[in-house]
C-alpha cells in the first residue's frame, strides 16, 4: 500500500527545501529540468529567479546566502550549467556560504547512450562541493534533499558548504517521492579547552598576540569581543584579507583588515597568531623570492574556532565590564573635480546610507574604498573571496533578493563586470534595489601592474594585450534595462549616486577613472590621514563632513 | 654542462606550440600566467587575443580548429579560469575539435597552503579533456608541451581531442626549459576489413542501407564519395544531427541531416546503418515513454570509420566511374513583410555570400535555415555539437581569426547570445569580418515548448520564468564597439544584411521574430516545397530567386 502522499520526485524535492526554509530558487534551466520547472511554477513560497547564465546563479547564491545564514538553491543544467557555475561556487565555497544545487542529469537508463550532453557531472561537482549525491531512486528524493541541506551546514555565515545533489531526469519525473523531515543543525560548542589556551596566552604575551578574525566573527558582536579584548589586554585585532561579510562603520568596532603587501609590517612583533574564524594567512600567488606563508617566522599560530561564543567566552575572562570601542560617525570631505578612484571611495563614503550591503569587486579602483567608508552609518561589505572574478554583480543580486528592504550598492570594476554582466537583466526584471557604479579604467590595471612585477624586459605587446578600451557600460545597461549614466567627475558621481540611491529598481553608474600607477600607491593603513593619494588626486576633499 | 638554448619553462611551452603550427592562443590569463603573457608577446607569430571571459577563449579556440585541422591553444587562469571554459570545451570535445589547454596554477611549492585561488584543477581538466598533464620538471615543460600537441591528434576535422597541460607558475617562471621536436602525426589508414564488409552488405542490402555521415566526412570530399554510392547503389545518406562543420552549397552533394523529431521517418526501412564518422543516433534527451536509441529496432549497425578514404575505397568498389550529383545555385525568393524565423531564414539564403563560414546558433529560429541556404554558393556550416548554449558568438570569432579572408554569419538565438555575448567585443577589438543575426524572440522557446510537453497542467509563472523580455541587441552590441541595427521586416533585414556583409569588420543586425509556436512547425525534409511555415509566415516569396 502506498501512503496518500507520494508526488513526483521533483516535488519530493522541493517540499523538502521548503520545510527547511529555503526560499528561493537561482536558476537557468534545461529540458532534463523541466519537471523541477514546472513544480517550482506551483510552489508559490518558493522565488524563482531566472538568470542568464549559471555563474549568475551560484554568485546570486553566494550574495543570498552571506546575508540571510540559510541556503539558497540552484537549478543547473547537466555538466555544462554547472560548469558555468563554478568559479562563483569557487568562491562561495571560499566565503563559507551554504548553497544547495540541484543538477539535473539525464534520465538513468539514458546515461549509457552517451548523448550530446552527457559528462561527469558528479567528478565536475566534486571539485567546488564538500558533499555530492546523486538520486537513483525516487522514494529517495526526498531523503536525499533533506541530506543536502544538512550538508549545507547552514548555521551561519562563513562556515556553510556547497552541497550538490544531482537529480536524473526521471528521479524528478517519477512517481513515489515523498517529502522528508529535515533535522535542524545545531550550533557547534565552542572548545573548552581552546578558549582557555588562548585567554592564557593572551594573558602572559598580549601586546605580541595578534587575533585574526574571519567569518563569522566579522559580524557585530564578533568584532564587539574582540574590541574588548583588544582594550583590556592590548592584543592586536586583524581582520582576514578576504571576509565574505563585515559588519561595519558607525557603532560597531573597527577592524583592520590584512593586506598582503603590508602583512609584514601588520604582523610585525607578533609571537603569537590567534585564528578566530580565519586561516592563516598567505599570500595570494607565489613570487619567485618569497614566502607564501604571511605568519611572520617563529610566531605561534593556535586556532580559537569560528564560533562568536568562544570569543565572547575569552572577552568574558579577561575583559570583564569592559566596553567595546565603537566607530564614531563621520564621512569623507566631498571631493571635486576630475574623477580618480580615490575621489571615488570618498563619494562613496560621503554618501554610502546606513544599512546599505556593498558588494565590492572593484579591485584596484577600490583600494581607497575600505577607509573612506570606515566611519559611515552602519552597513555590510561583501569580498571577492576566492579571487574568481565576476563574483560582484551576481552577489549583489543575491544580497537584493534575500534583504529587499535595504539598498545594495555594488562597487565594480570594468574588467570583472564583464565576466557575468547578465546579472544586470535579472536585477531589472525582477526590480531590485541595487545601484552599480563601475569604475571603467579600460584595463586589467592589476594584470599591467602584476606584468610590470616581472620586471623592466616587459614589452608593449604585452601590456596592450591587458588594455580594455571601448567598453561603454551605458549602453551596456540600458540593453539589458537597467537605466545609466556616465560620469567623468567627482560632482556628477555624487549627483547621480544620490539620485540612483533615492531611487528603487536598479540602476548602474559608470564612472570613468585613471588606472592606478601601481602597487606602490596602495593605501596601507585604516587611518583616513594616511590614505596615499594617486595621480591626478588633487581636489579630495578637506573632510570629515556630513 | 647545460645547453645553450635553454630558456624559462614559458619559453619552451612557446616555443615547441610554434614548432608544430600552433599560431593563435586565446585568453584571459591571471597573475600565475604573467611569464607566459611576458613570453607572448615576444613570439610575433603567436597570435595572441584576448577573451573578456574563458568560455569566449575556449569556444574560440573550438571554432578557429574546425577552420584549420589543428589547434589553438588557451591560456587560461587556475580553475576558476578553466572552469568558466568548460562548457565550450564540452562542445568542443563533441566537436572533435584539437585543442590544446594551457592552465596556469599556483607555483609547486605554493599549493600546500591552501590559497585562496587554489582548486582541483587536474580532476575539473579531466572532465572535458582526453589528456590531462601537469608539469612538473622545467626541463621537461617542452616535451609536455609536445606531448600535448600530439595528444590533441590534430590530423583532420573531427576526431580531434581536447589536450590540457597544467603548468605551475615555477614551472613557467623556472629557467633550464628546451622547446621539444614534436613528431608529426599520421593519417590513420582505412580499416580494409571494414571496407571490404561495408561494401558487401551495400552490395547486398543497398536499399536499405543508410550510410550516417558525420565529423571530416561532411566536408566536401565525404559528400561526393557519399552521393557517388547513393547514386550506384540506391543507398540512402544522412548527415549526423549535429555536425560540427559541413562543407555545403552549390556544387557539393547535398546530404540532409537526421533530426530527433522525424528521425523514425528518415530511417524507416533501414536494415543496415552504417556509421561513417558519425557515432549511432540517440535523442538529445530521455522522455518518459520513448526509446533513447535512434536507431530502428532490429537495424544493424556498423562502423566504417571516420576517414573520408574508407568511405571512398567502398565508392571506388561499388560506384567506378559515377559521378557525384552536384547541387545547382538556386536562392529563395526574397520575402516581404514582417519578419519571422520563417522570412529570416529566406532572407539568409537570398544573400549569403560564397566562401560564408556560418555559426548557427540559431535554435528554433533556426529550424528553417538548413533548407533555405542548401543550394546558396559553397560555405561552411558549424553547428552546436554538444548542446551547451553560449557556442555561436565564439566559434564565430574563433573561424574569423582562423580565415580572414571570409566572411562569417553568426545566426544566434536570443537566450545563447546572452551566454556568450563578450565575444562580440574581441571581435571588435581585432577588427574582425563577422556578422552577427541575432533571432530574438525574447524567450527560451524551445524551454517553453518542452514544458508544454509535460502536458496541460503547466501553470503561467513556469511559463514566465521562461521568457526574457526587454533585451536590447543593439545597445548591447554597441555597448562593446560592435556597430548594430535592430529589424522588423524582411526587406530591413534583407538592406542590413547586404550592408554588413559589404563592410569590413563586425556587426550585429538584430531582427526581430515571434517565438515559434511548437514543435509541430518544425520542417521536416530537406525539400524546399515542403518547408513548413509557422504563424505570420505569409509574404514569403516564391524563389527560387538569383
Amino acid at each position: 500500500m502506498q501512503p496518500m502522499n507520494e508526488t513526483t520526485g521533483a516535488r519530493a524535492v522541493l517540499d523538502t527545501l521548503r520545510h527547511r526554509g529555503v526560499e528561493a530558487c537561482f536558476t537557468n534551466p534545461g529540458t532534463s529540468e523541466m519537471h523541477f520547472v514546472s513544480e517550482l511554477g506551483v510552489q508559490l513560497d518558493m522565488r524563482a529567479v531566472l538568470c542568464l547564465f549559471e555563474g549568475g546563479a551560484t554568485g546570486a547564491a553566494d550574495g543570498y546566502g552571506r546575508m540571510v545564514d540559510r541556503p539558497a538553491c540552484t537549478l543547473l543544467h547537466l555538466g555544462p550549467g554547472l560548469g558555468n557555475g563554478v568559479a562563483n561556487l569557487h568562491n562561495a565555497r571560499r566565503a563559507g556560504t551554504p548553497i544547495l544545487n540541484i543538477v539535473g542529469d539525464h534520465a538513468t537508463h539514458h546515461k549509457v547512450f552517451d548523448a550530446p550532453l552527457e559528462s561527469d557531472i558528479d567528478a565536475l561537482a566534486s571539485t567546488v562541493s564538500r558533499w555530492v549525491r546523486r538520486t537513483t531512486s525516487v522514494g529517495e528524493a526526498g531523503r536525499d534533499a533533506a541530506d543536502a541541506v544538512a550538508a549545507t551546514g547552514s548555521v551561519r555565515n562563513g562556515t556553510g558548504s556547497v552541497a550538490t545533489l544531482i537529480l536524473p531526469a526521471d528521479m524528478g519525473w517519477g512517481v513515489g517521492g515523498r517529502a522528508a523531515a529535515v533535522s535542524p543543525v545545531s550550533m557547534p560548542e565552542p572548545d573548552r579547552g581552546r578558549v582557555e589556551e588562548v585567554a592564557l596566552l593572551l594573558r602572559r604575551h598580549a601586546p605580541h598576540v595578534t587575533v585574526l578574525l574571519g567569518g563569522d566573527l566579522l559580524k557585530r558582536r564578533g568584532r564587539e569581543a574582540a574590541s574588548r579584548l583588544a582594550t583590556a589586554t592590548g592584543a592586536r585585532i586583524l581582520a582576514e584579507s578576504s571576509p565574505a561579510r563585515q559588519e561595519r562603520g558607525a557603532g560597531i568596532p573597527e577592524v583592520e583588515r590584512l593586506v598582503e603587501v603590508t602583512a609584514a609590517e601588520q604582523l610585525a612583533g607578533t609571537r603569537v597568531l590567534v585564528l578566530a574564524g580565519a586561516r592563516a594567512p598567505v599570500s595570494f600567488f607565489a613570487s619567485p623570492r618569497q614566502p607564501s606563508s604571511l605568519v611572520p617566522l617563529g610566531t605561534a599560530v593556535v586556532e580559537l574556532g569560528a564560533t562568536v561564543a568562544a570569543l565572547q567566552e575569552v572577552a568574558d575572562v579577561l575583559a570583564p565590564g569592559v566596553n567595546p570601542v565603537l566607530v564614531g560617525l563621520t564621512r569623507p570631505g566631498m571631493p571635486s573635480g576630475e574623477l580618480t578612484a580615490r575621489k571615488a571611495a570618498a563619494v562613496v563614503g560621503a554618501l554610502l546610507p546606513e544599512g546599505a550591503i556593498v558588494s565590492d569587486e572593484a579591485v584596484t579602483s577600490g583600494w581607497w574604498l575600505a577607509q573612506e567608508t570606515a566611519h559611515c552609518p552602519p552597513h555590510d561589505w561583501l569580498t571577492l573571496t576566492g579571487g574568481a572574478i565576476g563574483q560582484g554583480m551576481p552577489v549583489a543580486l543575491g544580497a537584493a533578493v534575500a534583504c529587499p528592504d535595504r539598498p545594495v550598492l555594488n562597487l565594480q570594476a570594468d574588467g570583472s563586470a564583464m565576466y557575468t554582466l547578465q546579472a544586470l537583466w535579472t536585477q531589472a526584471r525582477e526590480g531590485l534595489n541595487v545601484t552599480t557604479v563601475i569604475f571603467n579604467n579600460s584595463s586589467y590595471a592589476i594584470l599591467k601592474m602584476e606584468l610590470e612585477r616581472r620586471g623592466p624586459s616587459v614589452n608593449e605587446r604585452s601590456k596592450k594585450l591587458l588594455e580594455l578600451p571601448g567598453l561603454d557600460f551605458v549602453s551596456l545597461a540600458r540593453g539589458m534595462g537597467v537605466p545609466a549614466e556616465k560620469v567623468a567627475t567627482a560632482e556628477d558621481l555624487a549627483q547621480q549616486l544620490r539620485r540612483s540611491l533615492a531611487e528603487p529598481g536598479p540602476s548602474l553608474i559608470e564612472a570613468i577613472v585613471p588606472a592606478v600607477a601601481s602597487f606602490r600607491n596602495r593605501p596601507t593603513a585604516s587611518s583616513l590621514d594616511e590614505i596615499a593619494t594617486d595621480v591626478g588626486d588633487e581636489g579630495l576633499g578637506t573632510g570629515p563632513g556630513v
